[in-house]
């Protein structure tokens, strides 16, 4: 058996199974939450939901509100951890936004980091391919992805770099350029070395300016203008990414809404979380 | 200034706030979380949500997503704590289900907890006032009441016991009959003393039984089937609350759901406040 299923909480009408597995990307063992919502389909598309930085599985299940639409809508979600834990390497726990809690959804190729710190495969391959022979139900073939903050930046980038896998994208303050911030400059830096043109294949602001595959749905993003990491670190910097595809001729509507007053926190994702459930649930074909 | 705002936080286009302000009820700093909704009316109506064993103001805050409704029909929600905190008698901190995060919503008279340990007159009465004063824009005469297990039974004696002061009344996992429960005998032998008739005063299996006012609303009330303190250690009995009202010929149904599966957190909690957020809705004008 792949998963230990150490949780099955009844909510919404639906299951929250709490997992853990032993990773071959990561090579420690990974905790995940996947919510059933109570369809009868029998094919059940599913909603990947990427956690930002310091979260675990059950941060966005406790607090994001997200079961309550994926029950209404019919759609199962994921929710994968953050980082490897315990992986044994020094400095893996000093910081809040590096190394534990912040694996940055990168294929780190740097020492000490590359045994371990793999989550761009653990979280668009790995995850998905295990959860697919867990759960029969589930149809992972029609699949749609977002995320907060770090695992907003992860579910552009998990788009844009896997054209067709993805039916829809939406993020909340998702961190949009990482190369021209702090928070990506340590990460990449660290993960993926001094080389810029290796941060390119994973900053959506430059994945977006390179996107060629026909498919181009709108993308759905909000952010939160009392947010300081918004508005005092330009730390999120979504203008560059709809300025990137502007100017890249995207189709799709980049969807942006900078929405007064709120902060970067879960108060904010589940004020908006009803917009994109239902972003996601037209693009999978469960509403009109 | 009676209340300090601790934090302003936009959700679901109102605002939580996180206030504190010194109680004359309970002599400590308490802390309250209010959220008004995005009503342009005059007069909001409002309603008290009590918390169960252990929490603080944020819990239900954060996981029960009372918010998203009362924004929707457009009633405040007052999230008061469970307990005076760091009242510096010894004892107060060792026990999960006594003392701190258990005031247990009674007006202690025993030693040494009657200085502190008024929750009942606290919620009820000092709270509401003060909040009244603080908010222009809240209709405190226009108040529903729910709670969840502790603060199920909580909710359930303070409509009993104040008849005409609160529109409606529900409970989520409440403990229906304390004086025949370990959570029960523990908190009463201790805040009111051995003699069981002052007991009475504050069971609401007791006190249906002598509830004379002509105003007997519906009362909705879900059990999670799953839940081990109810079917395991017959700790929330609500169904001696339900014999109690046949009983005494009290005219409003009880509405009690037994429901499959459930335990008694938060993911139960949020499963049904759309049901209970009607309720209250219904009772205070909101939705016909």
């Amino acid at each position: 058996m792949s998963f230990t299923t150490n949780a099955e909480i009844a909510q919404f009408g639906g299951k929250l199974y709490k997992l853990s597995h032993d990773s071959t990307s990561t090579k420690t063992k990974m905790e995940v939450n996947v919510f059933v919502p109570p369809s009868t389909a029998s094919s059940i598309p599913v909603l990947m939901y990427l956690s930002g930085l310091t979260c675990t599985p059950n941060n966005a299940s406790e607090k994001s509100f997200l079961q309550y639409f994926a029950s209404k809508f019919g759609f199962a979600v994921v929710f994968p951890d953050t980082s490897p834990r315990g992986a044994g390497i020094e400095g893996e726990d000093e910081l809040y936004d590096f190394g534990t809690g912040a694996g940055f959804y990168v294929d780190a190729t740097q020492e000490p980091w590359l045994q371990n710190y793999n989550m761009y495969s653990y979280v668009h391959k790995e995850l998905l391919e295990k959860l697919a022979g867990h759960f029969s139900n589930l149809d992972f073939g029609k699949i749609s992805i977002t995320g907060h903050s770090m695992g907003g930046y992860g579910a552009l980038a998990g788009f844009l770099k896997n054209p067709g896998k993805y039916q829809s994208v939406s993020a909340f303050a998702p961190i949009c350029n990482p190369l021209n911030c702090a928070w990506g400059e340590k990460n990449f830096g660290n993960y993926l070395g001094a080389e810029k043109s290796d941060w390119y294949k994973y900053d959506p602001t430059c994945l977006i300016k390179s996107y060629t595959d026909s498919y181009q749905p709108d993308i759905l993003i909000h952010q939160g203008a009392a947010d300081g990491f918004y508005h005092k670190d330009k730390y999120l910097q979504p203008e560059n990414f709809a300025a990137a595809a502007k100017e890249a001729g995207y189709k799709g509507t980049i969807d942006l809404n900078i929405v007064d007053g709120y902060d970067h926190l879960y108060f904010f994702i589940s004020s908006f979380v009803e917009q994109h459930a239902l972003h996601h649930a037209k693009a999978l074909g469960l509403v009109e």
